[in-house]
């Protein structure tokens, strides 16, 4: 793997670079979109590589469940599996087990969960997501961490931190063992919840693992807006620079530009295709919802001047009622037109900091996006 | 409308032709997939265009009531509304009130029923459906017809006839009345449920309409195999030579070589995007059930040397993890998949024909078809 930064923006952390993986070069900041079982939700692969994605994230929790990395395995990891030809970064699947799973248990070994599939038992210890990203042939593996939610006690945040980061060691030793034809990297994940010296000490300890990228877990979990800004900045500001830093969870072009603000070069969410799905849309002055009313008679596209398949070919009009319709079609170009705002924006937003405009470009972009007020916002 | 048939077998009553309509020229016999809500279920646009699609159906019951015929004029009709810029033919209506609508009856005006939507309650009339579908700037409109179920009476199969005639010849003084730049073209539709001398007195009526194409109404609806054949066969050869003639909602495989066979030159049905969404898909050894155990580790492709997008790129192993995780991504591809087949297989038609070769076509595929038995099946 190599990082290398190819501009820096003077008034903020902003930065550009370029990543090198093993399926490819990617240049960063990055929005990746989540194909949790090795598929992005609405959209065939061509649509995604036409679209200018170079990277991919797919959910290790949903895949060794089903259909299993031996299966995997056997079609020489995810890539040819799915037929996705560039990078794919996968999660440990631990968020997973303590969001989807019905029963999940903590001991020093790893995780026990029950599948909210078929309620089939399963261990996940740091050394089987290894091995299992392995068999995926991840191009960035996530370490096993214990994310835990906004207000817990600081006895337990400290536990969690003090797990992952004895998590992210045996992590790393068992990524360390050779597997021949294979070079994707493992990133380490700081948590420390909302205490501020938590954030530091888990920060430290990860740092000092010297992995090939950091991340930051346990952000964007359902605390405040500031609460999320203010840690964001403090934990951001702990990583070493010359290395890749990942906000694993975040999509909206607000907590997007707050993250490549702090020097946060990846991250991923599903938000962009899951609003899709129900009809929500981006556009620069905000997002909008199709199936209102005010769109029946609508001969404009989502967003006049938006190159995506969607907007240059189907008015408001007919996307509301393939909405209304209950057609497949509408979350089909309602989810192309949503990643393909995001990965515009994030063009934009590369371009903005090669010519040390960041801090206007988001304050420009904050400014038309919020203008329209509630007429403009989905409800 | 220009008809101008090119090739005809010396065996059957198959033929080759071209059929200009206003949306450009199609060659028959032509499958043509159903976007009742003017989207075929599950591909964009430029997949039809791409697989060679030049007209696909689209159905007025379900366009009447959502997003109604106003919209749709104000957009100048079905194809800027949905941005297909190939053939539309839209049915009456009359098929969708009979197998929908909650409550309806018949009457000498038209037809009165409820919406399966809201529950409100409307009228088509001959002259309404051909206002409706010129709205929709439909190439092929049809008439209203009534369409009657298997086993009823001979004095009701006669009644439905009759009103079917005079519903025609209403229908026809509508479409009869100049809308400037509009060309399209209706066609008339012969009843007479299963009874012999009724077909041969509706097809003889409708004939002497002298409408630009003749549909077989009332088969393929619940009917025996054998009485299906014996009824189209018997059918088809009353109907003008020099005409295009339409077998209604019929899709499979069989039931196509069986219309081709007997001179039809356009024919429709949801079958084929309807079976895929459920994971059946179509090979020249039958139809196979993606979601089988014995697909879970394989390789290949649904089907080797099938040219479409998803045999080009994903193996059955993947395709059966789309189904079984539930992804969208899986119906798309399986649509694509049976679209593309019935097409190719089509065109193979098309090209036995010209060269005098149907019948063996006919024989060497039903025996491939047939050939895997029901371990080939989808069960």
């Amino acid at each position: 793997m190599l990082f290398n930064i190819t501009a820096k923006d003077k008034k903020t952390s902003a930065r550009t670079a370029e990543l090198e993986l093993p399926h490819g070069k990617i240049d960063t900041p990055v929005f990746m979109p989540v194909g949790t079982n090795a598929a992005v939700k609405g959209l065939r692969h061509d649509s995604l590589d036409n679209i200018g994605f170079k990277i991919i994230l797919a959910n290790t929790y949903h895949l060794y469940l089903r259909p299993g990395e031996e299966l995997i395995n056997n079609f020489e990891g995810l890539h040819k599996f799915s037929n996705w030809n560039h990078n794919i970064l996968t999660d440990s699947g631990g968020f997973q087990v303590f969001s989807l799973a019905p029963f999940r248990k903590i001991k020093e070994e790893g995780v026990y969960f029950r599948s909210h599939i078929d309620g089939s038992y399963h261990t996940l210890t740091p050394e089987k997501v290894v091995n299992i990203q392995k068999a995926f042939r991840s191009d960035i593996m996530m370490q096993l961490d214990v994310c835990t939610p906004p207000e817990i006690t600081y006895k337990k945040a400290l536990e969690a931190l003090e797990l992952t980061t004895r998590w992210a060691k045996r992590c790393k030793t068992e990524w360390l063992k050779e597997m021949p034809g294979y070079e994707g990297v493992l990133f380490g994940i700081v948590q420390g919840n909302f205490y501020e010296d938590l954030r530091k000490r888990s920060a430290e300890e990860i740092v000092e693992l010297d992995l090939p990228g950091t991340a930051i877990g346990g952000l964007s979990v359902g605390e405040e807006y500031n609460v999320f800004k203010d840690y964001l900045s403090y934990t951001a500001a702990l990583l070493p620079e010359e290395k890749p830093r990942y906000l694993m969870g975040i999509g909206t072009p607000e907590y997007i530009l707050d993250a490549v603000e702090n020097g946060i070069d990846l991250f991923d969410c599903v938000l962009p295709t899951r609003i899709a799905r129900n009809g929500t849309v981006f556009t620069p002055e905000g997002t909008i919802a199709l199936k209102k009313a005010r769109f029946a008679e609508s001969h404009e596209p989502i967003h006049e001047g938006c190159g995506c398949y969607t907007c240059q070919h189907y008015s408001k009009a007919y996307l509301r009622h393939l909405f209304k319709a209950g057609e497949m079609l509408g979350p089909m170009l309602a989810s192309e037109h949503n990643l393909y705002f995001l990965n515009n924006m994030i063009k934009e937003i590369r371009q903005s900091i090669k010519e040390g405009k960041f801090a206007e470009y988001k304050s420009a972009f904050l400014s038309r996006y919020n203008s329209a007020g509630s007429t403009g916002k989905a409800s």
